[in-house]
């Protein structure tokens, strides 16, 4: 990692700014080039000096020795087939909430090597380039795909990269990844996303819950300020396994319904103590 | 609030706990005495310097100018009224999270004027004395129940007492109390739980959660750690209000799992659009 690189960031946001800060922080970037589909968004990145200029993309894959994709998941996957047409020698890699069809999407391209599969477990409710966080990612977890279909050279950078910035690199499959986030990310979302619903839906007038939202609710529905245009395409692209998991929670709450409408103690008492058994989870 | 009072808290855990801090803190208690059932909470209470004695309940109700009930809502309602019994002129009052049942324990006693209901909207998802917390009700709302059924002096105590140690005090009938809390705490407590229980059940692997587990999923389960024997019988009692709460949550997420089912991206992203306006609420 002695040299630094020049690298393109795709999509300025919330995730690609966030890393851009970072990248320039750990001093692994000589040069920060953004793309940006939104004018807004070009503009903003410069104003925030997240990257030190913008180009269009054909001339940011010219320009740089890594691109980081970091757009909504859709977008990805039709991006991503274009960018490995363009490169040489150049290092792609993703940020994506999803792996599978990313993955499938270039399975066969004849620079498939040159593609870093990963997805750091790291963001906010929050989008956009204003939404771009110094000290991101640091102490969390990034989870690499597939490794053994990236090029050596690739992977390796990639993945020094993230430990220069602060993260526990992991592997796995792209399907078990896809699993297991569906299970402690993309849950979690559509819950709150659907909290927040019932709340707004219930409480027609919003003031009782402006004067007495407490911590406890904040913490549940803060998730639901997440921007549908990174979310819904990861919704459908991950599909099977949250379909899975959405139903076993739908499950778990028709129990505390059955059980609250049967005033049946005993079995609250012990749905409760199973929920505390996360504690050996988080802390 | 000139001279400052003997306080008796019943219930030495989190929010008792929390609360003597204050009190004493703000400078409003002239003697802190503890009433604890637990024999371990007691001894930990006077270790900690939460109070300054343990006494059984009845001196304690002697000894005192107010008393705080900090005791789960079941034992609550059993509680209040042999208390009421037993005072003269001192000033009674509890913190917890159900108001109907326990003020219509009381309604035809014949010192009903020394109790003043109350609940603040603080706490945290630890219990027992350990979980106290300095500074904890500060910046929060609190919520007076049925204030005019409380004498005049008691209710002044109590509403000055919510103020020096930092709270907003906003005025509700029980009734209209317990429907709001269950849109804004207890059902946040139920998805919760529940989604504890779906991770638990799905990811038998735990090894997967604990690497890759992020912030966002940390927020929405952190009160899955909640105490049952505080949850269970907050349930029960606010029974109705939860039971419409928690159909209308479930109607709200098989919504999301149709929608996906469906790949209906317009749907969903109207979904989300929906959930985002939290934002009016939640900053």
């Amino acid at each position: 990692m002695n040299n630094r690189k020049k690298i393109a960031i795709v999509g300025v946001g919330l995730i690609g700014g966030s890393m851009a800060l970072q990248l320039h922080e750990k001093k692994l970037s000589s040069r920060l080039i953004g793309v940006e589909a939104s004018a807004q968004h070009a503009e903003q990145a410069l104003e925030y000096e997240l990257v030190d200029e913008v180009l269009p993309l054909d001339e940011a894959i010219i320009a740089a020795d890594v691109i980081v994709l970091a757009v909504p998941v859709n977008v990805q996957v039709n991006l991503l087939p274009q960018i490995l047409d363009k490169v040489t020698d150049q290092i792609v890699m993703d940020m994506g909430s999803t792996k599978s069809d990313l993955i499938a999407a270039v399975q066969n391209h004849p620079r498939r090597g040159r593609y870093v599969a990963s997805h750091p477990m790291w963001g906010t409710e929050y989008s956009g380039p204003a939404a771009a966080v110094r000290g991101a990612f640091e102490g969390k977890a990034v989870i690499i795909c597939n490794r053994s279909e990236s090029d050596a050279d690739a992977v390796e950078w990639v993945e020094k990269m993230y430990q220069k910035i602060g993260m526990r690199v992991t592997d796995m499959d792209a399907r078990a990844h896809d699993l297991h986030v569906a299970y402690v990310s993309h849950i979690s979302h559509i819950t709150s996303f659907a909290l927040a619903n019932t709340v707004l839906e219930k409480e027609k007038v919003e003031s009782a819950i402006f004067q007495i939202a407490s911590a406890g609710f904040e913490s549940t529905v803060r998730l639901a300020k997440s921007n549908p245009a990174m979310w819904v395409p990861i919704f459908l692209q991950n599909k099977e396994n949250i379909l899975d998991v959405l139903s076993e929670h739908i499950d778990q709450l028709t129990k505390f319904k059955d059980y609250i409408a049967n005033s049946d103690q005993e079995n609250l008492q012990s749905l409760i103590a199973d929920a505390n058994k996360i504690k050996r989870i988080i802390k």
